[in-house]
């Protein structure tokens, strides 16, 4: 309910230029945005802070200018699967975008890490899950939370993983992200109270069935404390982990 | 690493009882919980305040009751999935072991909700999903977790969901309960701002396969802010949504 | 929107006994099925005629006779996959109950067949297939459409089907129940001008997979014009079947 | 059975050139669909009148064109899934084809919907959804039907979709086009009166496996009414929606 | 068409009772099974010889003993997946009924091997498999064939199935049944030049999936020759293997 | 066991050159084909005439043009799916190698029909199916059977299938191929006595799943005598249709 | 070959009572077993020492009992999967049959472990994985392994794992057993130098689909030196696991 | 544990510069790695010998050229599934790097084989096999093993796969490498006694599901000994074989 159109309805009748079934029935003719929903919507975006990311892949380069430059206008924009081709015709008309090359982003503006909120702690499995692990922090870098990132930490060498315990443990959310056996949620879980963000990834062969042997690993985890995202996932892992860490 | 025994080795270096090369020797030989493992372990099991629960589908009421005395006399004892036969079986050894009917749960103990603590939602779709929507709920609340409860609010009729919005928007975490089509998180992720764990229930006939329908609809939804746990897993659910609601 | 309550709010902002901001904050409070929502809802079940069926499979015979009577005060009640102890249970607290024993349905009343309705042909293609082809008839019929069946005509034996032409040509909708191979959709719509419903069973071994080689075969059928609807789902057919056939 | 043959035979037999076992002999031996089988097909296709489409992707334009050519002397023509390579060579050969260029379609002439009839309203949910829901609509509209569009309504945004509430509630049939969860036919069935045809696309990644997550989704809608045709297939839908629409 | 139909129509036309409009509006109307297609469905039956079987699983005791007494009555009745109490509910019916007990089949009379036909020789790879290869060579039997029996040859012990080489080189047709990894039809395909029928069985635990790896390895086959029928369909089996072998 | 040298050891016995245990011996070693496998190989080879396939796809041409010239040496070479840059290769290489374009093969020579072998009837469901039925068809033809082709008689107008019926009648063995929904060799075995060989396609979109539902479909049809072979495999149902066939 | 048949042969072509043509042709006649194959078949089992099991499950007591005196009489009887009702019937007649309660087997007799040998260690993660990794350390040892026992040690605890670090060292072969997210076989991979057998156990529920998850898991391990068996094939983890270990 | 730091705190308690508190707080935050497990690690490696491959695919030459730089520093460096690209690359910086053509691997050295060990023989069933089959005896060759290999013995064709009996009987471990209905090693099972590693490949097409025919087939094998690796694992395969073939 946009408060200024109601408002003037209201007005309308109390300085009696408007009957009250004419209010009425122009009150049930409002679309529905102006009757509370948009509203929530509004407050969820804001509360939130979660942008619509533009998923580029199978978009034009000219598709996803247009729909950065719109959003950009709007607040924080964010594309990702990002080419070179993206790039270029996002830089073309929106020269501050910056490009997280990794993490295949672009985002219009850096987010200043909140001061007060705990740390998202990224762990990457092997270096081919690099791409959607740092998918995932930069997603809750540019939403505003500190993140440390533990990589190439496979469970067949626990002993790396351990070296980072203290990144682990000090985290408030761990995302752990890993293709394959997708064993390593498992292997951190009994390490970390923290909650955990699972993201399988499609990076292995045969029978890793892009990704749906590492999915169905963290679905049956024997730990407790895992929640899952769609394979590749790294945005909605971020965003998650934004949601989990909090408000403050 | 037990302190009690690392600091008798300690003592007798210092008292001179024991050399120096005696003390490496022994400390390298100590099992390995004894150097800092378990206690590691120790303090995640106190800070997260999950004990592991009893599934017990599968087991006979003599060995779950037997489980269930052993985890009650070292803190509280959950289990889940029982039938009235290990109701009866546990209540005889242990009788002021509490029943949860619909959830299908035992426990040792009834844990007072926290009173910082920010609620867990826990919404079903329909009535056969209650099962295992009771059994988050309860989980939760053992785990000191203030529960409110949203049923029977199928994405087909949208107007009972919205009824309860005040409860939806006033929740810190929200677990979403829901077997056939498991549109449901989506619709809700529409709604709050808080993280949502997504359950998917094996309700349903033909091409649900058993919970998978909904599953993967949970997995691509196309809000942010959802991760999914395993098939009828309402306890991990609980556990998940009680990390994320934080230790104060 | 209910209008009485908007109606007094308005008629206290002109009697001036309430100011616009606490006529605003009043409108923004009132809980959301007051603001148009369960009014629409309303109006889709009084036209739409479609009362939500009880799933008996699953439920105890006293949940089922319960959620029976209940809904039978509303209108009428409809019961799918009942058992014979459902049937008892259901007759002894509603003895009026209708009992459609191949359909394996209860209803609380039978629906004369509209007068000036299409007709709704059923097909069923094996002998195995006839409790489902018989759940969409007895639905459909319900419903208020006339039904004709057409049964035991598999895609091998065409001249079996070729023998019932005149009635699959004289209906507005041509509900086709297959299990097996699920061929029979294809062939019907090779012939008939009428939208078909396609409903794949579970019927078949082996290679069958509990309905879903019908199931891909209904979805991949050469032949336009069909809808599938979920393996076994006698019910949703009879209601889709019902839809189309249209409000005269 | 083509009369002026049997006609030919029969006056023949009049007239006594013929003898009966000789005419019974010539009447067995004509070919099959001499013999009324051919007359149903024809008044079929009169009725139905929807054309074969020429499914365009895996054939070369030489092929598409010459297809094309040949169907639009026999009336109305009508090619999906065409590349720009299709429609130059179609072009080039039938210069006053049509192309629809989101839809990937071509067609031979613009029918001019039919006064009388309903109207068929085409919901999609995102914009990557927009081929296969254009695909629908212009295959409707082809076909003589009136035809409505509601597009990027996403279950996670259900304002949007309340505001095209009317336009929803006006049609005689509803097309909900959707990837990913394929969560919307669910909503849009808890809203409107008519009967859905639900199609799922292969918009997603990961696991929505090419479509099977939004398929599988539909096939276990809660809401009654809906009929779900193959991944992507948005022909089948808009001539599935034609023949619901009903011949006035 | 009925030609006696048909006679007396051309008749009444050279009599001049019926004009040849009249005669010509008959002839489209008469029904279609009386224009020749039953006739070939007839014939059909005569050649091939192969009754209808009646699948009894799911069926009760009652049903399958009326279905069996109305086909005894028409000719050779025939009854798979038979139960005991499918069993003596035909005996009561139909004393002389004839029980395959391994095979689980009921046969009305036993069809005496035809003098001049090809050998069918069905080979099983282990002794669980025996069943479905018992229901082919029982059904191969029944139709008239010569049928030799290798059994327990396992691909993991060649020489057993070596030792049988004259049968399997004298044989028209080989049947080859085998569960779990499914590889005897390749091997057998390696040594006779005779077409191979191969079924899968549902043999096996695990990752057999139900047959589902017989199936898959048999449809992969490095041999040529072989043809593959669904899974535990012995009957199905026995009767490709007869058409097989041919009508001398 | 290459009868000369066994010879040789025999004559060496008798001449007293070489003792019994030296035979004895020697015998043993003797490398296994040397002791009648290689001769039943050799045997089945003459009397199914069958060479092995070159299967091209995923082979250079320079690969299938050495493979074809030393099988043609050694009698018939056939080469399937192959390229235009294959048909080059081998062309250069072996001038007179005929090139089949539509079945996408190569064949040394042509073999004449044997005259008094049954006739193979290849029928085709839709013209996308047409590479997959000349495989089928110019394999039957190159090992000797006459070869008739019923094509674009797909089972939603059946009229068109049966206008062939005497094609179909006359046949000793049909070849069916089928994509989509593979329902076409259900409807062909309710009209011939000959077996049929089934071949599914990979013809189709979304849920056909390459090949999967018209592979399901056939495996599970209700008509009997249907023997499946793999997605795509026009060659091996040639072969077993030419097996099926006979060896007059 | 038997060395007697030939050896006579052999000696009749000597002392002239045979021609050499007759021995030839009686050479090749002699039956396949006769020629070498059933003493390498022999040999291999006398090597192996590996004797066919007995699988129970779907066996009647009678038949085990059957086959399980059968088999002791030729040495060492193994039958896997027994129900109480095997064992009473095996015990009846073969009362010093041996019972292997938790691992459902019976032996006819105990193999003392061969002292020359590596250690066989199986390893389980949980206490419902124990009847698997049972019957892989029952039939280790029956072989004649030595066999050391690590349970209840998932990968969420690794403490308990680390604590049992030296048995694990010490083997020579290493079986891990695990159900759920299947994550044991990697981690042990990364402790241990022994090559490892891995064996998916059905432990788990919803997306564990019947042991498909750990199944996955375990092919997919980023740990080399990993063997996957079927799931809960602990028989033949047990028999790889002998083989492996070696003939010293 | 690094000796020398624990050896130093000991020492300062004992010279009294630290109190027991003090070093029991010290030791506990002592990083994991320095505490046994780092060596253990370093242990594994030595003894095992089994470098960490480079996967190519889906990495950049440069990417391929300096990981395989890196390592070959640090010992023997492999390299899998490498392009031309690949090798060009690192040949460029690694001139004397050794290149398997058909295995698609690059090596920095050739190790000698160990005189002592076992033979590792590998077994392919056709030409297309011939890559994956490389890739394991390039790896157990650069391992340290002596490699046989058998190749082109299909099961249709098993007197090929006999005539290499003696290299099979041979060996210490056999690798069977087949795709399409990956049914060798149940054969080869029959006439080795050594354990047995297969490796499914993805050669086939059609229903062979990119080597899911093969997978399920080699799980289910009727062979006792048999341990599987991923689709296409060739490396994973080598190193196992070297495993098993033991430290002499």
């Amino acid at each position: 309910m946009r408060p200024e159109r109601v408002r003037a309805v209201l007005e309308s009748i109390r300085s009696r230029r408007m009957t009250i079934a004419g209010a009425l029935s122009l009150l049930k003719q409002m679309p529905f945005e102006d009757r509370g929903f948009a509203k929530i919507d509004h407050h969820r975006h804001l509360r939130r802070g979660i942008p619509e990311a533009i998923y580029a892949a199978g978009k034009t380069p000219a598709q996803v200018a247009e729909l950065f430059v719109r959003q950009a206008r709007a607040g924080l924009a964010i594309a990702t699967r990002v080419s070179p081709a993206h790039v270029r015709a996002v830089k073309r008309r929106f020269p501050r975008a910056r490009h997280f090359a990794t993490a295949r982003m672009l985002a219009s503006s850096l987010t200043a890490p909140g001061a007060l909120r705990g740390t998202v702690c990224v762990v990457a499995a092997g270096t081919s899950d690099l791409p959607v692990a740092e998918e995932a922090a930069v997603t809750a870098s540019l939403l505003g939370n500190p993140v440390t990132r533990v990589t190439d930490v496979g469970v067949a060498g626990l002993h790396r993983l351990m070296a980072h315990r203290s990144s682990l443990l000090a985290a408030r959310v761990v995302i752990v992200v890993a293709g394959m056996e997708g064993a390593l949620p498992s292997v951190v879980g009994g390490i970390v109270a923290a909650p955990i963000v699972a993201v399988p990834t499609s990076v292995g062969y045969g029978a890793s069935y892009g990704g749906l042997a590492a999915l169905l690993a963290m679905l049956n985890s024997c730990a407790a404390g895992i929640g899952v995202v769609n394979i590749d996932n790294g945005f909605g892992a971020g965003c998650l982990a934004h949601l989990i860490n909090g408000p403050r």
